[in-house]
């Protein structure tokens, strides 16, 4: 099947993916008038009282704003915030297909992150969560420090953390299977993005603790730190402790036990996978390209390869990852999502394939999975009571 | 019935009015693959070439952003932005009830006007039109003005024109009624706000040449323009032209034909009601308790009388006007909602009452007649063809 082809018809078709509908009945002037005025006034007039009554007595616990510039959509790169319309769509549906959210895309006209961090602060009282979404790295990065500090509701970046907690669920459970500890691990990581950062940062936290960056520049290294921009100078908290020089990709996978690439086409060989150390996890991300195919991994030893694509084992998809985050959070009123809350989604993703069930082909749930969004959603819950960053 | 008790439960028990629902099937991977990636980068690319596609491609055609700042909120006034939201989620309701659109709440948490221009900008490029509601005046007429020359989709601030196309509609019907001719009719205006303003200019350009505006500064009058604000300078050219000095409404409303009231509770008395000329049209519109009520009104001897309640004859609802012009608006993928548009709106209203059914107690139809969006809808966008504001 062409999927583009069919995805133009069905957009042309249905005029888009969302629609907004009502909850309550609005068929005639009583209605109306318990709806809307007069009667309205007494909601207004509570939540005036207590802001915190917004959640009680509206939509507002149960909607995600997905904000978008349209400066990195999907491949695609910059096609401004009118084209990345059809992907924000998307990902509202699937907020509402995997977890009851109801989420709307805007669209921002504006590439100032000054301006961007503004517009998210100021839409705030309306709405539970704002998810950023296809917003090109390193400003990315700014925007979402600066909103998780200064909103007063969740902010959550998918692109930089949603593929960071499913790698992370595959990494719990491939080192589960290896019987090995994460801190004798090599762990290579190519791609110091937006994906690669925040991978690189939660592994670490979990216990990862011998990582190698590598991105166009060559290995991320203490020594070349003042070439480095901001975002990518503070990687070297957590990489390269025993500060290697190594002169490639190829020379940093010898030995290494797990590769992660979240960076470009075809930039590793088979060669290369072989070099690495038996019981090889191999996680290559790239899109629409990855950094090896499935099969070229496999044949060069592989022991686990986990991809983006639903047609190979182990697919490694944010949406295992950020409809049951979005739900848990919104569950308890949250005022920010926490590192603490991102752990807990990777560990309840993981803990759904059990003992008897974990192989080499199977370290992840599929997203279709009826359990994953309510174990993320619970997981993220605990954690989030637990850090205090809750309302109720 | 208590409508504020049972808003209060409705609202609790659904948590506020709206959801965003799915138009297309996102069942299992395939359906994925269409809706979202890899399908959904041909649409992206597609508004990429030609950013009208969006409308094309997407829901943007059908959909209105409710934008507020709380400031002005019911009879309620300031009572900020989140407080505001149940208004909103209604308002919201209504598009989709009355006239399919999908609509969206966005509470701004400024109140700062360039701040709210700048954001509706930013917003334009994922939304069909903007509904701006609830700010007080005089900002937002300066938001609006800003926004019809700044912002490519229409812009639109209910508070001000909502009610003057309705009050118009029915005026077109009383004229009928009494074989009278608009520039004969003496008409008192009471208040000089966003409605009021409005309601002038409309009438205005319809051909009602004879109007007196008064607020809490009495009558308005060129002598006194050094102590007016800009939005009251700008009134001049509509009012007053025969340079009257009423001491008081009382005296203004004396031999007068017609009284617009949008201004306070208990301003118009039996007598001064008593005053004006047989066949007197008698609006008093003040919320929630008006300049007169309408059983005063009648004992006064008033010809026809309209309110704003629906447990009287000639409800004068703005739920007769933005879903049809909203819809109109759209369905041409209009960029702005001129003067014509409105007053284009005003005679569909009053064409749905025949020569039949026109009496005193019905000048203007109910907002669940059925063929009152239909008709607003067409007539606007016949007029939005006509002025060439109009993208489809």
């Amino acid at each position: 099947m062409d999927y583009y082809e069919e995805s133009l018809k069905l957009h042309e078709q249905h005029h888009g993916k969302l629609e907004v509908t009502p909850k309550v009945p609005c068929e005639n002037a009583q209605d109306l008038s318990i709806a809307y005025t007069p009667g309205v006034a007494q909601p207004c007039l509570e939540i005036q009282k207590n802001p915190e009554d917004s959640y009680r007595y509206t939509d507002r616990g149960n909607t995600v704003a997905v904000v978008t510039d349209g400066t990195a959509v999907l491949g695609l790169g910059d096609i401004g915030p009118a084209a990345a319309l059809p992907v924000m769509e998307g990902k509202a549906l699937l907020m509402k297909r995997f977890a009851g959210l109801d989420a709307w895309p805007i669209c921002l006209d504006t590439k100032d992150p000054e301006e961007i961090i503004r517009i998210c602060k100021a839409i705030a009282p309306g709405i539970g969560a704002i998810n950023l979404e296809d917003i090109s790295a390193p400003r990315c990065v700014t925007i979402e420090r600066r909103l998780i500090e200064e909103c007063p509701i969740p902010v959550f970046h998918d692109d930089q953390h949603g593929t960071a907690i499913v790698v992370l669920a595959g990494l719990i459970n491939a080192m589960k299977l290896r019987h090995a500890d994460p801190a004798d691990m090599k762990v290579v990581v190519s791609g110091c993005g937006a994906a690669g950062s925040s991978i690189i940062r939660m592994i670490y936290q979990y216990g990862f603790h011998r990582i190698y960056a590598f991105d166009l520049e060559g290995c991320v290294d203490a020594d070349r730190k003042e070439h480095y921009n901001p975002l990518k100078q503070e990687l070297l908290q957590y990489v390269n402790k025993d500060h290697q020089h190594y002169a490639s990709l190829a020379d940093g996978l010898k030995g290494a036990d797990i590769f992660i690439g979240v960076s470009a086409p075809r930039l590793v060989s088979k060669e290369m996978v072989r070099s690495m150390n038996p019981q090889s996890v191999v996680f290559p991300m790239a899109n629409p390209e990855s950094e090896i195919s499935y099969e070229d991994a496999r044949d060069a030893g592989a022991w686990i390869v986990g991809t983006g694509r639903s047609d190979h084992p182990n697919q490694i998809n944010n949406l295992l990852a950020f409809p049951g985050l979005f739900r848990g959070a919104l569950d308890c009123w949250a005022t920010r999502i926490s590192e603490s809350m991102k752990i807990a989604a990777s560990r309840a993703i993981a803990s759904l394939v059990s003992d008897e069930e974990l192989s080499t082909d199977y370290i992840v749930p599929s997203p279709f999975d009826k359990r994953v969004v309510p174990a993320v959603s619970a997981a993220v819950q605990k954690a989030c009571r637990e850090s205090g960053y809750y309302r109720k």
